[in-house]
C-alpha cells in the first residue's frame, strides 16, 4: 500500500533512540530505502546515504517516511517545510508519529494540491472487538522489556527471521508503527482506545495451526508507568505460551523518567510470568535477549554470561549473535 | 452542563449488573431523577417509580440519561424509537455507551430537528498528556478488585462521603461514564488512547494539598483479560498511597469470561501492591471492600469477619455498613 523505495526523513532527531522507525527498515527491509535526509542539528545516521529531496526522486523514492519518533510528537516548522516541498515534488508521505499528517492544514492542502497520499499508520484501520479471552490453536511467544526501547522488536524480527530460515511455521505480528512501515501489516497498539487494546491483540494473532507461531512484538513495559498498561494489553490479549526477557544493561534509568530506577530481570520474570499465566496458565519464561550496543565485544560476551549463569535461561543479543538458541528454546516447547 | 432532572432509561437489560449507571445515579444523586423507563423484557429495576415520557416530561424530567451499559454497547431498534421519541419530547439525551448517540444518523437528525443536546460523557474532552511519572503532592486512595463490576466505585463514593461527612479534604475522581454522569466531571478512561491513558490519570489527580485526598474510581481489574491494562494504567497514573482491594465473594468466575476462575484476595494484594509500588513505593493496602449484596446479614457478617481474619486487614462492605474503618484507615497514613 505503501510505495517503495523509500526516502528516510531523520529530521533533527537527537539521538538513536529516537530514530527507532528508520533503524528498522535500514535494519530488516533495507531493499526498500534508497537514503536518509537530515535536518541540521540531527545527531543520527542510519547508515545510509544522505540524499537531497531531489537526488532521492532522481534515485527512484516514491514516498518519504518519517523515520523519527518524538516523545507526544509534534511536526515542528522546520519539518512542515520539508514536508510540503516533498509533496510538491512528487513524494508521498508515511508516519507514525501521534500528531496526524492529516490534521495538518497545510500538508492535506499540498497533498491535495499535488495529488499525494499522506498515510498515518498510526491510526487504527479497523474496529476492533473486545477481548474474550478464549484459548487459542497455534502458539504465541511475546517479548517483555525490563524498559522500553531495549529491543523488543528486534528480537520479535530476528527470531522470526530465523524460524522462517529453519522452514518452520512463523509471522511476525507488529503491533506499532515502526513494525507496521516495515511489513505492511499490524496493530498501531498505542493508539487504539483502552477497551479495545487486548482484543486487537486477539484479533492480531488469531487461531492457527497448531505448530505455528506468532511472533508478538513488545511494546513498552510493565515497569514503565507511562505506557504499562499497553503492555498488560499484550500480555493478556496475546496469551503467550513463552515470553523473552528483553534488558538493555547500560540504561541508568527508566526511558525518560529519571525518578525510576530498572528492575531486575528477576523482578521483571516474577511480575510478567504471574500476569501471563492469568491467560494462559502453560506459560514459560524461555530465554533472555539483551541489546548489548552499546558494549565492545568482550563486555557482551561477559555481560551475557553472568546473565545467563544467574536466571538460568539461554541469553543472547539477538541481534549481534543471531536467534538461533531462541529458536530452539522455542522448538523444545 | 447536563440538565437535571433525569429519567433513567432501563431498555431490555438482561440483569442488575447491566443497569450500573441508572443504579449509581439513584444511590448516589437520588434527587437527579424522578423515575425509570423499562422496555418489555427489562429484568431490572432500580426501585424508581416507573413513567412513560410523557409522564416524566410532566413531573419535570429534562434529560432521558441511557442507564444501562451493553457488553460491546449497540443501540437498537427499539432502543431507538424510544430515543427519537424522547427527543421530540423535548428531552435531551446522555450515554455513556462506546457507540455514540451522534454517530447515530437517525439520532443525531432528530436532536438537530428539534434542538435538543446529545451529550455522550465516554469521549474525551481533553487532549491528555503522556504520563511523567513525577510525584506529587497530596494523597491518593484507589480500590482494586478481583473482578470488574464488584463495587470499586461504591466503595469510592462511599468513603468519599464518609472523609466529607467528617470534614475531611476528600474529592471522588470519576474514571468511567457512571462516575462522570454522577458527578459531571472526570476522565473516561476506558475511552482513552491507549498511550494517554495513564497521563490522563495523573491529569484527573494534581498535585493538591498534603493532607488532601483524592478517591479514585478504579476500573476492570488486573486479572481480567479484557480489562486488564486499563487497570495497570490507574495504578502507575494514580500513584496511590493507599490500596482497597475489592470483592464479590459470591461470583463464579471471571464476569464475561466462563474459561476464567476469580483469583484470591492474596493473589489480588501481592500483584497490585508491587505493580502500586513501581510508582510509588511507600503504598500500602489499608482494607478489603466486599460486595454482599447477595448475602444475607448474617452470612454478610460471617463472611467479612473469615475475610478480616485472614487477610489481616479492616474489612467491611462500604455500601451495607458504611466506610467508617477504611476512613478510619486511611487517616492513620
Amino acid at each position: 500500500m505503501i510505495q517503495t523505495p523509500y526516502l528516510l526523513f531523520l529530521g533533527d532527531a537527537p539521538d538513536q533512540l529516537a530514530a527507532k522507525v528508520a533503524q528498522g527498515i535500514r535494519d530488516w527491509r533495507p531493499e526498500n530505502a534508497v537514503g536518509q535526509f537530515r535536518l541540521p542539528g540531527c545527531n543520527v545516521s542510519v547508515g545510509l546515504q544522505d540524499m537531497t529531496l531531489a537526488e532521492a526522486h532522481a534515485a527512484g523514492a516514491r514516498t518519504l517516511v518519517i523515520g523519527v519518533a518524538n516523545r507526544g510528537g509534534v511536526i515542528s516548522a522546520a519539518w512542515q517545510a520539508v514536508l510540503i516541498e516533498a509533496l510538491e515534488m512528487g513524494f508521498d508521505l508515511a508516519s507514525g508519529l501521534h500528531n496526524l499528517l492529516r490534521d495538518e492544514p497545510a500538508l492535506a492542502a499540498a497533498a491535495a494540491a499535488h495529488g499525494r497520499t499522506l498515510h498515518d499508520v498510526r491510526i487504527p484501520s479497523v474496529k476492533y472487538p473486545i477481548a474474550d479471552g478464549k484459548p487459542r490453536s497455534g502458539k504465541r511467544v511475546l517479548a517483555v522489556g525490563t524498559d522500553c526501547s531495549v529491543g523488543k522488536m528486534y528480537t520479535a524480527l530476528a527470531l522470526d527471521a530465523e524460524m522462517r530460515a529453519r522452514g518452520l511455521k512463523s509471522t511476525f505480528r507488529a503491533t506499532g508503527q515502526t513494525g507496521i512501515l516495515i511489513t505492511g501489516d499490524g496493530v498501531p497498539l498505542d493508539a487504539v482506545v483502552a477497551d479495545f487494546m487486548a482484543g486487537s491483540i486477539e484479533y492480531l494473532t488469531p487461531p492457527n495451526d497448531p505448530d505455528h507461531w506468532d511472533i508478538i512484538e513488545g511494546q513498552g513495559s510493565l515497569f514503565h508507568v507511562s505506557y504499562s498498561g499497553v503492555t498488560l494489553a499484550l500480555v493478556h490479549g496475546g496469551q503467550p505460551d513463552a515470553l523473552i526477557l528483553s534488558h538493555e544493561p547500560t540504561r541508568p534509568h527508566m526511558r525518560g523518567l529519571p525518578e525510576y530506577a530498572m528492575p531486575g530481570l528477576e523482578e521483571l520474570r516474577d511480575v510478567a510470568l504471574t500476569l501471563a499465566r492469568v491467560a494462559n496458565p502453560a506459560c514459560q519464561v524461555i530465554g533472555v535477549s539483551v541489546n548489548t550496543q552499546h558494549l565492545g565485544e568482550d563486555e557482551a560476551r561477559a555481560c551475557l554470561s553472568e546473565i545467563e549463569a544467574r536466571m538460568g535461561l539461554p541469553t543472547v543479543d539477538p541481534f549481534r549473535h543471531g536467534a538461533g538458541r531462541l529458536a530452539d528454546a522455542l522448538s523444545a516447547i
